[in-house]
């Protein structure tokens, strides 16, 4: 049992770091599932792609389409938890925390910069996505097949959102090891910063 | 779209065969994602092990903990998704549905049967688990490190639980070759068999 203050990168962004990296020789190392809730109390579950932290933050950045199910699950309970298993070294993280979504209409400066910078760093391949027809709908036989064109130049398309998670529970478990660790973000009484708890529980 | 009665297996089962089939080289191609509601209305998400289908139903069977949080999760709400992401052929499979706890004091004798067989189809090592301490508590310096002993004839200890989903819905989406279809399970006015109605969407 043990705590860090929150000056310090939390243990468990040390052991995140280092199953990427032992683990970036796969396609699929970035893939996670992100459970959320939908507005009928039940759950939802997905792939998404990890695109890395907010700088300066503890938040984990992925992006969707507006137009997508999740953001309406979103709208209706903003807590959300991921499960991203490393398939080489057998290391799960379950991160429990809140979610947000940075879209066309935020007014937030910095949020603003993190959706410009998170659309000029996806791939083209990944921006004509949402250029394409809305993600859900049936297809129709005399759909339109052809590829949407986008300058490369232009900034975020309408419907492209960035979706940050505040972690403020992390499950990690070893399977290999056998060892299970869960770091929990606290705050002293009258005092700003958090911290983060630690404890060893059985796996 | 297209509708197909009970009789005949599903096409999401046909599907799902073949994926399981063309990853089965891979240790991981039994791990999927299963997403849970705790009772503070939030969610939940963890890795576990596909154990293959209840005889005779299209029900996906897993094994579980009696001691472990998920249990009072699905006991507050029965619903759970399924997030199960083949990393060889780039498959997705989201599956909806009702989830069903099998544990030491049910008395239906075919679910009875189910949770025997489910248990000595079980690996040693993973029968093993449930004969060790109660997971998700702290680990304390003292604690006993020897190995559990279990007769391999003796049958389920009693925290051993088999957990069922009963699909509702199948979401499948094919990656490589940007295809989705959605499996809906309804049932027709006045008439007791249910039929599983296919739709083709956007991905």
């Amino acid at each position: 049992m043990a705590c860090s203050c929150s000056s310090v990168p939390p243990q468990w962004r040390h052991l995140l770091s280092n199953a990427l990296q032992a683990n970036q020789h796969l396609k699929h190392s970035r893939y996670l599932q992100l459970a959320t809730v939908r507005a009928n109390g039940s759950p939802a579950n997905r792939t998404i792609v990890f695109r890395g932290f907010v700088e300066g933050t503890d938040k984990l950045q992925f992006t969707t389409d507006s137009r997508s199910q999740k953001i309406h699950e979103i709208k209706f309970c903003p807590k959300g938890e991921i499960c991203y298993y490393f398939t080489d070294t057998w290391e799960q993280f379950r991160i429990h925390g809140l979610l947000e979504i940075i879209g066309k209409s935020e007014t937030d400066m910095n949020k603003k910069l993190i959706r410009e910078k998170a659309w000029f760093s996806s791939s083209s391949k990944s921006r004509m996505q949402f250029a394409g027809p809305h993600p859900g709908l049936p297809v129709v036989a005399s759909q339109d097949d052809h590829e949407p064109e986008l300058d490369s130049e232009q900034g975020p398309v309408d419907c492209f959102c960035v979706v940050t998670l505040e972690p403020e529970e992390v499950d990690y478990v070893h399977l290999k090891d056998n060892k299970r660790w869960v770091y929990t973000r606290s705050k002293k009484e009258n005092e700003e910063a958090y911290f983060w708890f630690e404890i060893e529980l059985t796996p």
